[in-house]
Protein backbone atom coordinates (compact mmCIF):
# COMPACT_ATOMS: atom_id res chain seq x y z
CA UNK A 1 0.00 0.00 0.00
CA UNK A 2 1.14 3.49 -0.73
CA UNK A 3 2.74 5.25 2.49
CA UNK A 4 1.93 9.07 2.84
CA UNK A 5 4.00 11.13 4.61
CA UNK A 6 1.69 13.43 6.78
CA UNK A 7 4.04 16.49 7.87
CA UNK A 8 3.73 19.40 10.41
CA UNK A 9 2.78 21.99 8.18
CA UNK A 10 -0.34 19.96 6.82
CA UNK A 11 -1.33 18.36 10.32
CA UNK A 12 -1.55 22.69 11.10
CA UNK A 13 -3.55 23.17 8.31
CA UNK A 14 -6.35 20.16 9.04
CA UNK A 15 -6.27 20.72 12.51
CA UNK A 16 -7.82 24.47 11.90
CA UNK A 17 -10.08 23.00 9.57
CA UNK A 18 -11.16 20.06 12.05
CA UNK A 19 -11.48 23.17 14.81
CA UNK A 20 -14.06 24.87 12.58
CA UNK A 21 -16.10 21.97 12.42
CA UNK A 22 -16.25 21.95 16.07
CA UNK A 23 -19.36 23.41 18.35
CA UNK A 24 -17.52 26.09 20.02
CA UNK A 25 -18.16 26.25 24.41
CA UNK A 26 -19.38 22.12 23.85
CA UNK A 27 -16.69 20.31 25.27
CA UNK A 28 -15.55 20.86 28.93
CA UNK A 29 -13.23 17.98 28.57
CA UNK A 30 -10.53 15.80 26.12
CA UNK A 31 -9.34 12.58 25.51
CA UNK A 32 -6.84 11.82 23.81
CA UNK A 33 -5.97 8.15 22.85
CA UNK A 34 -2.90 6.81 23.09
CA UNK A 35 -0.53 7.26 21.36
CA UNK A 36 -1.77 8.80 18.05
CA UNK A 37 -4.29 11.20 19.55
CA UNK A 38 -2.13 12.86 22.30
CA UNK A 39 -0.65 15.54 19.77
CA UNK A 40 -3.68 16.67 18.14
CA UNK A 41 -5.49 16.35 21.99
CA UNK A 42 -3.07 18.79 23.63
CA UNK A 43 -3.43 20.88 20.08
CA UNK A 44 -7.24 21.44 20.48
CA UNK A 45 -7.76 21.80 24.13
CA UNK A 46 -4.77 24.65 23.59
CA UNK A 47 -7.13 26.32 20.91
CA UNK A 48 -10.56 25.61 22.57
CA UNK A 49 -8.67 26.32 26.02
CA UNK A 50 -9.68 23.31 27.87
CA UNK A 51 -7.50 22.64 30.94
CA UNK A 52 -8.88 19.04 31.13
CA UNK A 53 -7.28 16.80 28.71
CA UNK A 54 -6.86 12.71 29.79
CA UNK A 55 -5.68 10.23 28.21
CA UNK A 56 -6.64 6.89 27.23
CA UNK A 57 -5.59 3.29 25.20
CA UNK A 58 -6.23 0.12 24.18
CA UNK A 59 -3.95 -2.83 24.20
CA UNK A 60 -4.02 -6.54 23.33
CA UNK A 61 -4.64 -9.00 26.67
CA UNK A 62 -2.47 -11.07 24.99
CA UNK A 63 -1.07 -10.94 21.20
CA UNK A 64 -1.61 -14.74 20.60
CA UNK A 65 -5.38 -14.02 21.31
CA UNK A 66 -7.43 -12.55 18.41
CA UNK A 67 -8.74 -9.19 17.98
CA UNK A 68 -12.03 -9.15 20.77
CA UNK A 69 -9.42 -9.14 23.37
CA UNK A 70 -8.39 -5.50 23.18
CA UNK A 71 -8.46 -4.52 26.51
CA UNK A 72 -9.10 -0.68 27.75
CA UNK A 73 -6.21 1.09 29.53
CA UNK A 74 -8.67 3.55 31.77
CA UNK A 75 -6.62 6.77 32.86
CA UNK A 76 -9.97 8.81 32.81
CA UNK A 77 -11.30 10.89 35.67
CA UNK A 78 -14.43 12.20 34.22
CA UNK A 79 -16.74 12.37 37.23
CA UNK A 80 -16.68 17.01 36.93
CA UNK A 81 -16.91 16.13 32.51
CA UNK A 82 -20.29 16.22 31.51
CA UNK A 83 -19.16 17.03 27.55
CA UNK A 84 -16.31 15.15 26.03
CA UNK A 85 -14.17 14.73 22.80
CA UNK A 86 -12.80 11.90 22.01
CA UNK A 87 -9.56 12.36 20.08
CA UNK A 88 -7.60 10.23 17.30
CA UNK A 89 -5.51 10.93 14.70
CA UNK A 90 -7.14 7.90 12.94
CA UNK A 91 -10.56 6.04 12.07
CA UNK A 92 -8.49 3.29 10.44
CA UNK A 93 -9.97 0.08 11.15
CA UNK A 94 -12.32 1.87 13.51
CA UNK A 95 -11.79 -1.11 16.02
CA UNK A 96 -10.11 1.20 18.73
CA UNK A 97 -12.53 4.09 18.40
CA UNK A 98 -15.48 1.61 18.63
CA UNK A 99 -14.13 -0.45 21.38
CA UNK A 100 -13.19 2.87 23.50
CA UNK A 101 -16.34 4.62 22.43
CA UNK A 102 -18.56 1.92 23.75
CA UNK A 103 -16.35 1.71 26.95
CA UNK A 104 -16.85 4.92 27.39
CA UNK A 105 -20.94 5.32 26.96
CA UNK A 106 -21.04 2.13 29.82
CA UNK A 107 -18.79 3.26 31.81
CA UNK A 108 -19.80 7.00 32.42
CA UNK A 109 -23.37 6.87 31.48
CA UNK A 110 -23.67 10.74 33.07
CA UNK A 111 -21.38 11.96 30.18
CA UNK A 112 -21.86 12.64 26.79
CA UNK A 113 -18.83 11.99 24.30
CA UNK A 114 -18.61 12.94 20.94
CA UNK A 115 -15.45 11.85 18.82
CA UNK A 116 -12.77 13.23 16.23
CA UNK A 117 -10.19 12.07 14.00
CA UNK A 118 -7.88 14.10 11.08
CA UNK A 119 -8.56 10.81 9.01
CA UNK A 120 -11.24 8.89 8.76
CA UNK A 121 -11.35 5.49 6.17
CA UNK A 122 -14.52 4.42 4.23
CA UNK A 123 -13.70 1.08 5.41
CA UNK A 124 -13.70 1.96 9.28
CA UNK A 125 -16.41 0.22 11.28
CA UNK A 126 -16.80 3.57 13.53
CA UNK A 127 -17.38 6.54 11.90
CA UNK A 128 -16.42 9.85 14.08
CA UNK A 129 -18.21 12.71 14.59
CA UNK A 130 -15.93 15.17 13.01
CA UNK A 131 -13.19 14.12 10.55
CA UNK A 132 -11.34 16.06 8.19
CA UNK A 133 -9.67 14.26 4.97
CA UNK A 134 -10.52 10.74 4.03
CA UNK A 135 -7.64 8.61 4.07
CA UNK A 136 -6.50 6.35 0.71
CA UNK A 137 -2.96 5.30 1.76
CA UNK A 138 -0.85 4.46 4.56
CA UNK A 139 -0.61 7.79 6.49
CA UNK A 140 3.36 8.03 7.82
CA UNK A 141 2.42 11.04 10.53
CA UNK A 142 5.21 13.57 11.54
CA UNK A 143 5.39 12.19 15.34
CA UNK A 144 5.88 8.55 14.24
CA UNK A 145 8.72 9.88 11.28
CA UNK A 146 10.31 13.28 12.58
CA UNK A 147 12.13 11.83 15.71
CA UNK A 148 14.50 8.84 14.44
CA UNK B 1 9.67 40.35 29.08
CA UNK B 2 10.59 39.28 25.42
CA UNK B 3 8.66 36.84 24.14
CA UNK B 4 10.09 34.08 21.57
CA UNK B 5 8.08 32.12 19.62
CA UNK B 6 9.19 28.70 19.43
CA UNK B 7 8.27 26.66 16.09
CA UNK B 8 7.96 23.19 15.13
CA UNK B 9 11.42 23.01 13.47
CA UNK B 10 13.47 24.11 16.75
CA UNK B 11 11.49 21.87 18.31
CA UNK B 12 11.94 19.03 16.37
CA UNK B 13 15.86 19.87 16.75
CA UNK B 14 15.92 19.76 20.60
CA UNK B 15 13.18 16.94 20.92
CA UNK B 16 16.19 15.06 19.40
CA UNK B 17 18.95 16.68 21.23
CA UNK B 18 17.02 15.58 24.25
CA UNK B 19 16.92 12.00 22.64
CA UNK B 20 20.38 11.79 22.42
CA UNK B 21 20.92 12.84 25.96
CA UNK B 22 18.57 9.94 27.44
CA UNK B 23 20.05 6.61 28.66
CA UNK B 24 18.58 4.55 26.17
CA UNK B 25 15.88 1.23 26.87
CA UNK B 26 15.46 3.12 30.88
CA UNK B 27 12.41 3.70 30.81
CA UNK B 28 8.96 1.76 30.90
CA UNK B 29 6.73 4.53 31.21
CA UNK B 30 6.51 7.85 30.15
CA UNK B 31 4.44 10.88 31.99
CA UNK B 32 3.36 14.04 29.95
CA UNK B 33 2.62 16.89 32.50
CA UNK B 34 -0.65 18.60 30.35
CA UNK B 35 -0.84 20.60 28.78
CA UNK B 36 2.61 21.71 28.27
CA UNK B 37 4.17 18.29 28.33
CA UNK B 38 1.19 15.96 26.06
CA UNK B 39 3.36 16.77 22.62
CA UNK B 40 7.13 16.03 23.80
CA UNK B 41 5.78 12.97 25.81
CA UNK B 42 3.83 11.61 22.51
CA UNK B 43 7.38 12.49 20.44
CA UNK B 44 9.76 10.73 22.98
CA UNK B 45 6.92 7.72 23.68
CA UNK B 46 7.57 7.33 19.66
CA UNK B 47 10.97 7.67 19.28
CA UNK B 48 11.67 5.40 22.49
CA UNK B 49 8.73 2.99 21.77
CA UNK B 50 7.37 3.11 24.75
CA UNK B 51 3.46 2.49 24.79
CA UNK B 52 2.58 3.32 28.27
CA UNK B 53 1.94 7.10 28.40
CA UNK B 54 0.03 8.77 30.81
CA UNK B 55 -0.38 12.09 31.81
CA UNK B 56 -0.86 13.98 35.08
CA UNK B 57 -1.35 18.01 35.74
CA UNK B 58 -1.56 20.26 38.59
CA UNK B 59 -4.23 22.77 39.50
CA UNK B 60 -5.14 25.86 41.80
CA UNK B 61 -7.69 24.29 44.58
CA UNK B 62 -9.37 27.89 44.32
CA UNK B 63 -7.74 30.89 42.25
CA UNK B 64 -8.12 33.26 45.26
CA UNK B 65 -5.49 30.81 47.49
CA UNK B 66 -2.08 30.88 47.43
CA UNK B 67 0.53 29.21 45.86
CA UNK B 68 0.83 26.54 48.42
CA UNK B 69 -2.61 25.07 47.52
CA UNK B 70 -1.70 23.98 43.98
CA UNK B 71 -3.26 20.19 43.89
CA UNK B 72 -2.22 17.19 41.87
CA UNK B 73 -4.50 15.83 39.40
CA UNK B 74 -3.13 12.31 39.07
CA UNK B 75 -4.50 10.43 35.95
CA UNK B 76 -1.47 7.81 36.60
CA UNK B 77 -2.09 3.94 36.99
CA UNK B 78 2.00 2.79 37.61
CA UNK B 79 1.69 -0.30 39.47
CA UNK B 80 3.39 -2.14 36.43
CA UNK B 81 6.03 0.75 36.07
CA UNK B 82 9.08 0.69 37.20
CA UNK B 83 11.19 3.40 35.26
CA UNK B 84 9.53 6.51 34.66
CA UNK B 85 10.39 9.82 32.79
CA UNK B 86 8.17 12.75 33.54
CA UNK B 87 8.22 15.05 30.73
CA UNK B 88 7.18 18.72 30.44
CA UNK B 89 7.92 21.85 27.77
CA UNK B 90 9.82 24.13 30.62
CA UNK B 91 11.34 24.25 34.64
CA UNK B 92 10.05 27.79 34.23
CA UNK B 93 9.60 29.17 38.29
CA UNK B 94 9.64 24.66 38.72
CA UNK B 95 6.67 24.65 41.32
CA UNK B 96 4.47 22.24 39.21
CA UNK B 97 7.73 19.82 38.83
CA UNK B 98 8.59 20.45 42.37
CA UNK B 99 4.82 19.67 43.51
CA UNK B 100 4.81 16.49 40.51
CA UNK B 101 8.06 14.98 41.36
CA UNK B 102 7.41 15.19 45.26
CA UNK B 103 3.95 13.67 44.82
CA UNK B 104 5.15 10.83 42.41
CA UNK B 105 7.56 9.50 44.41
CA UNK B 106 6.06 9.83 47.75
CA UNK B 107 2.86 8.03 46.04
CA UNK B 108 4.61 5.65 44.11
CA UNK B 109 7.53 4.39 46.26
CA UNK B 110 8.13 1.11 44.23
CA UNK B 111 9.58 3.34 40.75
CA UNK B 112 12.22 5.27 39.97
CA UNK B 113 11.39 9.08 38.66
CA UNK B 114 13.32 10.96 36.39
CA UNK B 115 12.49 14.32 34.91
CA UNK B 116 13.03 15.71 31.53
CA UNK B 117 12.00 19.17 29.71
CA UNK B 118 13.20 21.16 26.49
CA UNK B 119 13.87 24.19 28.96
CA UNK B 120 15.11 25.26 31.88
CA UNK B 121 15.40 28.40 33.66
CA UNK B 122 18.40 29.27 35.63
CA UNK B 123 16.00 30.29 38.88
CA UNK B 124 13.43 27.35 38.86
CA UNK B 125 13.32 25.53 41.49
CA UNK B 126 13.40 22.52 40.15
CA UNK B 127 16.35 21.50 37.90
CA UNK B 128 15.30 18.33 35.49
CA UNK B 129 17.28 15.41 34.91
CA UNK B 130 17.56 16.20 31.50
CA UNK B 131 17.27 19.46 29.50
CA UNK B 132 17.90 20.92 26.22
CA UNK B 133 18.34 24.93 26.39
CA UNK B 134 18.76 27.78 29.05
CA UNK B 135 15.11 30.28 28.43
CA UNK B 136 16.12 34.26 28.63
CA UNK B 137 12.55 35.00 27.73
CA UNK B 138 8.93 33.64 27.55
CA UNK B 139 8.47 31.23 25.38
CA UNK B 140 5.22 31.02 23.30
CA UNK B 141 5.20 27.62 22.02
CA UNK B 142 3.88 26.47 18.99
CA UNK B 143 1.23 24.57 20.13
CA UNK B 144 -0.12 27.82 21.72
CA UNK B 145 0.20 30.20 18.87
CA UNK B 146 -0.27 27.91 15.91
CA UNK B 147 -4.14 27.09 15.92
CA UNK B 148 -5.67 30.11 16.56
Amino acid sequence: MEKKYYDYKEFQADTKSLLSKLPQNRFDTIIGIARGGLTLAHMLSEALDIRNVQTISTQLYDETQKREHITVRDLCSLEESKNILVVDDIADSGETLKTLFNYLTLTYPQAHFETATLFYKKSSVFKPDYWVKEAHSWIEFFWEADFK
